[in-house]
């Protein structure tokens, strides 16, 4: 049976990778966000974890949080989902939650795209 | 071929059935949230009306706006998202944009499932 | 010489009539409200009182605070400032703050100005 | 051993006196609540429950949460933190996320404390 | 007759000169931003085009989104708005929505108007 | 009998130590600072100034303002505060403001700590 340390890391590593590693959170901190918020909240069933994913860009969005933007429309990428989806979240939450907070969520998506396009075209 | 105002109140019909009427919007305003909001964004491709709604539905809940959730609930619920999808989506922005906007809107979720329920069981 | 209480009362009254009577602040609180706030930021020359009245209500709608716009629409009624502008306000703040703060104002303000033509309609 | 289950309900117990009862969320964000929140989060080491009081009554004022506002004014009172205290927070608070959030916090604070000086007042 | 389009373009001009440029907005959301944006919402008769800009800085300041401030003061001061009159609303503003979200704008102000200076004393 | 900028100044040299320097606040906006918020509002009586420090951090990280927070998390660390509380704090507003604004402030507590430490090393 696995613990939730161990399902909150699998989760981290499905939607940003094998090459996930510190961050910058206090250690009790970073503990709770690994076991509650991926092992345990993201891994309830009531949701796909793509739903989870474009949700949490919304709310990113809605409430203007790019740093945490540029963590999350990664992990959306690595899920599947299509730029174009995000792009239209993005003229949709305009409307709900202002252009501004958009505006500056459509920068934050395209340098994403292109640092993981860029990733893509390196050699391994 | 249809006008925006035709698509907007076709869309506003799907949404919050038939028995629409007056808002306190004033006139132009009124006029470009059918026309625009309803008769252009909500009908554009790139997300299903589904999709659309529970985005809205999302953004409303991350800031705090009951007054429209009441309405936007309504809507979901008359798509046919389950009530449960909806619990879900509050579990999870409580954790991205704060527990209270979602302890708030779990009230206001459960008014207007109730007052659904309630014109369901009313004799036609 | 004027003392800042009096320069805030006077501002007050200009703003919310003779009738303004006691707030539920604190008294302290109340305090630095007259003397500081309708006293002195009021009371600067760079913007006239209309114009701050009509920024103070932009804030209000753009961060969704609906018991203040109670008082602040008042406010700018009185002091001369159309409906018809308030309510081109509304619209252009839903592109840059959301539809549904300005969708909530919409009712406030249409509260507003039923409640201030009932009482002046009333006979003296 | 006690259950996080169990610590949870006993934080709530000190915080909302032995009367709270059952709450309009969802069960299993109910559960959520009484476990990771209240029994875990609420019983770390790190702040004692009167900071950790007072420092959620402040994030509800900057957020402008009212709702929450009536059941977290309580349980500071309940722990003994004085009315003046929280006054005198709200008037700090006025400074960094604006005087309406401070107004309409005073208003709640207001009505708590005179419903919970008449709920002292009554015979047992 | 013009259409939509060239209003906007005319609108986002007037604001920010000829030599704008692609934004990184998605194209859908680029030609929306263009046509309803600033070729409808900006071209309403009910507000002057120097009351809309203003409005516009003061939302941007509000709600602390500092990206689009740099923008919107680069347009106010090609409207012709004094830097004074920024700098009262920036003070008015605090009151209302907090010092910190002024603090950071009268930055942005101070950089866009160093920036534009500098421009205008390059030799064409 | 100091004046109130001399209060003022007296705060901000505890707060922020003796370097403390020009901002970039327009004049008037500097003064009124000076005078009312740090000279009038930070000396009241009702808190003490390490209750002021911490809860004006609770607001900036509750608010997302980190500019902001980089000024006062180094107030709160010369006041005395710990980072241990200043992190447990951290913790509590991710789940009454989300999670976002949390990890970005945990992000300039850390940069705030270790400039302040190479600063403590460096010879006299």
């Amino acid at each position: 049976m696995e613990s939730k340390a161990e399902k909150g890391m699998a989760t981290l590593r499905r939607l940003f990778g094998a090459g996930i590693s510190g961050s910058t959170l206090p250690p009790a901190f970073a503990q709770m966000t690994v076991e509650h918020l991926f092992g345990d909240l993201w891994q309830r069933p009531g949701l796909a974890i793509e739903e989870r994913s474009l949700l949490t860009c919304t709310v990113l969005v809605a409430l203007g949080r790019e740093a945490e933007q540029k963590i999350h429309f990664r992990g959306a990428r690595n899920l599947g989902i299509p730029r174009a989806k995000l792009e239209e979240m993005l003229m949709h939450v305009a409307h709900y939650a202002g252009w501004p907070v958009s505006a500056s969520a459509s920068r934050v998506l395209d340098e994403v795209w292109r640092a993981m396009d860029a990733e893509a075209a390196k050699p391994a």
